[in-house]
């Protein structure tokens, strides 16, 4: 019988990101329209659309056996210590910086200190994280859940909000000012413990994992190759970071040799006169879709 | 100083639908993305978009005096006895069908009586209603909320679900079987006490209700004028449906009399050609904007 | 057990106009996405989209009890004689045009009577006419059935086409002259014989054919109403055109009486400024949806 | 020979609100793309689309009989004496407001009255207009035209600029202080000296005139039909305001009237509650497209 | 004189995916749009669109030196005999998949084998292949043309239908049942015989052919580089499939060597994981365009 | 104190093609809609979109750095003496042909030669460069500028026009025919002589002029690698073009070389096959994004 490891992807926002990850690691992740269920061009893999909120639960319980979503949401659901995070995935839809749940309040209110929450309105999506943020401060608040546009309601709907921002954009349209810092999250990739100890299903997990990471490496990454005198070499390669050893090939004509390295897409532009500067010629620049170090 | 009207509307599904009829009733609503306070063209209302989950709340605790929301969310936040309904206002986005809250399970689930979900995993965005619910039934169950997409859970994430439903075509596509209706629920618009008994605000929202009303009277209404001889008025009169009384205008020639009425568009190909044959002629239908009976 | 009359709709280039037309006429229609049986909202209705070119074969058949199609077709499939036509319904996707069939070919060709086509290539969607016409002329050429983009063959491909036109904007952008019309269409509302025979089908036939019509009749007509002194009655009534009797309504100031009639969209900016000139003010232009004479 | 009218027509921004404009005031107009000679559904007109800002200098020369521009334009190309207004059309594409031409400055700018402008740089696109008010004050600066983004060239790029605006928004989003008013200005339609002295050419302009008015005046208007007992007539006209004469039929019962008239769109939601308590039932409201008073 | 080679292009839903392969070889072809000759950035290539249904019937005439159509058309054409096929081509628009032409019922239908055909109505686009077929087997039936939409024409337009599908999405869709096979098609690259044996426009053909299966087969394949220590290189082989023989470069540092291969997309994420374990370190997974081996 | 580099962009249609430039380059430029200052991710640059006419009399007057425009529109402003140009940047939106400003007249116009422009009029958006090309030919001329549609202007409302085209499609389109050309245009990046003079500023300018022009000189060009016997390696060179010195790497297996270059991508299709006679497999054509020779 097929052996088969049981994937929840999240839906919602990060879904396309997700799929954009998944199919730059290597795998066809296709979404038909209303189904929960995206086929994948793996049949040792069946995945589900979760929302990021519920993963940890369906996790934790053994419905699923791994899946994909926010440290905020595992720890919402106090399942850290229920599950097995075998690794973190820096990817988000709007930028790469980590998401940030922060207690936020009008730039004009009286609350400056964590203390001046006592008796106040908190509206929020993470009532679990807030409330338990607040025992530990020994605060006591009134924490209310927040069914979306959070940010809007303070101060008519509410004295004070938390709510995560990326870019802080949200928070500067709504003229909030930010109080505190609750939680810092970035996406994870977890498992039910029983499933990191299946050792097909562990070494399946391991494979998606290493390829992911693969295709976040080599994003924003590009190949460049040059043609550099063996007397230049040295000059060059000073030039070039020190991230990955340059590939050194000799050429039929023993004077030159050519050399191939993997940089940064936005250094490019400050090396190549440098390079140049140095002696390489003949310098060209190319796409990669993957890196394995 | 001026007095305003707080008045609150929902957010999303409904939202386009709520302006159209705002915009029928003869209101000029209007959206500006990100912003949750829309404009409207009368200076003492001040509208601001809410969750429908959130709006009994509000209206609840004065922060609003007024809101549309539906039947199901007052239940919900358990505030039928705390705010007053001034009108049940049967519109929506998908059809002018109430919405049901089903309890439902799947197709070949073992649940077939409200008993044997004594002990199971219920799915649910309206968490209290169906504790409510079980509890005057004596039935102990593990009611979790559901952040979305609950319909396709069972089997495999919850055994039962409950979920609202307005044509059945999603239970349908998920394969599902209805178990028990918990709930029927239209749209309401609800007032906070205070505002109710404050004369200048009973008097702007009961202006408000009428308005709203003549709206959604005149959908799927037309106008039906015709030239009818005098003796053949009164067999012209029995085709017309009882709805209205006709409009009858004389005309300069003594012998012929103008007949106007409103009626249902939908049942004008029915009795067009049975008032022909009753001997009306010149026969014109027109399009209507409103009627206040 | 209910009657159900089995009505074909034209698929393709037609469909959303006939939809639009039986909107008009009172008849919600709706296409679901790959499904060829739209749904009307009158249960004794059962409606398929069928190609126009196949309609008449469907209804002669008696796999459908009646269906619109364009003359050309019925005659294309030689069934003229074997359906009852019960109206000719003038309204196309482009122009209210009838469509022609012509016979065409290059500008510069030596083709210029119909006898110069002895021996020659006719590339054709309707070859069965061709044929036949060609027959009636006993000149012999060859017809070859054209799976479309007929207007470009000539002179590559063919020598001359049959080709349908409404505005001659396409013979023109592919530089063709026509030398002969052979067939002017409208479309149809075709019969079986047993259908027309049939009572109840008739009846439900009738009525459907005059509600289309009053929906074509009002297309492009307007209300106007004017109130006019009865001095000057008589010679605003001579500016009014005969179409249709108008009503005059007395009014309660004894002086003045109300006029109204309904004219084509297209003179009212030629009726007005005389209108005024002969005595009519507040003169107010209202639109329409349907008309029966 | 058919004597034809040579109009211009502005193109640009009010391109389609003027094609509205003329297809509410029953002229079809279509514009092919690329072509600067949009059809009319009237063989006697021919259409020319011209920049608004060249307009005034075409009809001057008399290549155009008659035209549609702003004012500001007119008077920019010093045309006021040599053309003759026939209409002031006061329509636009996004307000009904007229277009103010401001001089603007940075909020904080050293800039504060006219007289600082003396040996300043002036960004803006009506260079006459700006240089004859700033001789006409004394005041010596450096005007240049602007080819386009006027509003954000302050402070790096100009001192101040001359900028036409409706709403004021462009300003605020580039935070920018008026300083003086310099020229208001409305659409209007202009004619040539002797097109407005040719008996033919004058009716066909003061149709077009009357029909483009009579489309204006029906904008934000709808018709009103009530009945009313006989006794309630006067309480009822009272609340009506006196725009226009309401049109009053004799009904059939003898102790009714039908009560018709046209208002304002947006007075209706405060009518409707007062006519109701005056006595109306019945009451109807029901588009209209035009209206000549 | 230029020569110049007339090519056909199938016209349609291939058009698109046609397009692009010639893109992906090296060929700039676009559509204007109504025109029926593509242009092509090779003076010496004249392109024309012409549907898939009648290419054979162009090449076989001499009108097209050579085209691109599908093995079911040039079969439904009788023209196998008469044109020269050069290629292959294995691409389609839905899915690499060639074309099975399929006779079909509906589920339930009481035709089971192929002799249950008898006496029976079959409507297709392939009148002449299924007559041809039914006559090999002996059978007498009705083949009637159809012009679209034949899966839903079962039961109450044909008893049996033959239509091409690749997925056998849509059969599944119509409740359809397969009852034989009829034809198995993909397309091909075919030559009228004559300009087969014309040296230039053979040549021309040939490296054209060249091109398009460099192209396709570069689909789905990408680049693969690594650094390999000279004692790995066996282990490294021994993990990379057989497909190319790997470029295997010399480093200046003399222990390790470069490893380059083209392998399948859709093996990647299983050959990785193994290849670092063999000892390859720095892979590099970069895109080709084109691959001739 | 951070220096600052002030670039101008050209504003509207070369506005895309130049974020695509640099983008290429190695540059991200993002625009937000309605900000006049696009974001660049390099602090040390600062944007700012300026209409292209107006660009040189911006950097000339040193509100700006450095620039990219049109030729035409430094020569219109006459500041060719008074900017220092970097680079000629060979792009454009439509083609990569330079822009011709022609004079133009109909086809059927007397107009055949340059004298016969004496005293006619003149619409052009090149004002000074057209007076200035008629002074030298010692023609008088009445030159008006035009807002725009210049070339629909003839023969009505001008007798001549002068206009920029790159195609001559619109030229054609409107039926004109060309006088005389009267000059001839490309991008230029142009800086103020201050700038140039400035050492930081003339780097970090260089800098950008490199990028851009390795990002131009990719465009159209692929990389190709290949597998040749040593015994070939003279044959499959003499078939490369000379463009660049290929780059020729020792394989493990002796009697063997990996050949790698650079081509454009439109002579693939003629090399592939001549290279595949000389020797070469394994060909492989992959993208590169850059080159620096």
């Amino acid at each position: 019988m097929t052996q088969v490891l049981r994937l929840g992807l999240p839906a919602g926002s990060l879904q396309e990101a997700t799929a954009e990850l998944f199919r730059r690691a290597g795998y066809k992740l296709s979404f038909t329209s209303r189904s929960y269920y995206p086929s994948i061009d793996d049949p040792e893999i069946h995945c589900t659309l979760i929302r990021a909120q519920e993963m940890a639960r369906y996790v934790r319980d053994g419905s699923l056996d791994c899946g994909l979503t926010g440290y905020d949401w595992i720890v919402e659901n106090d399942a850290q210590d229920d599950v097995v995070e075998l690794a973190e995935l820096v990817f988000s839809k709007v930028s790469r910086r980590p998401v940030r749940w922060v207690l936020a309040v009008p730039q004009d209110s009286p609350i400056h200190t964590e203390q001046d929450l006592q008796g106040k309105r908190i509206a929020t999506e993470v009532v679990n994280i807030t409330q338990r943020w607040l025992a530990q401060r020994g605060i006591t608040a009134q924490v209310e859940f927040s069914w979306g546009a959070t940010e809007v309601k303070p101060p008519r709907l509410a004295d004070a909000i938390v709510e995560a921002t990326e870019t802080g954009n949200s928070l500067r349209a709504n003229n909030l000012r930010v109080v505190a810092e609750i939680l810092t999250s970035t996406t994870r990739f977890i498992a039910h413990p029983a499933a990191a100890a299946d050792p097909w299903k562990r070494q399946k997990m391991d494979d998606l994992v290493l390829m992911l990471r693969g295709a976040m490496a080599a994003e924003g990454k590009v190949g460049l190759m040059m043609n550099v005198r063996k007397v230049d070499v040295e000059k060059v390669l000073q030039v070039l970071p020190a991230l990955q050893k340059p590939t050194i090939s000799a050429l039929s004509d023993p004077e030159w040799v050519d050399v191939m390295t993997i940089i940064d897409e936005d250094v490019v532009r400050h090396l190549i006169p440098r390079l140049k500067a140095a002696g390489a010629c003949g310098i060209v620049e190319y796409p990669i879709n993957k890196i394995i170090m």
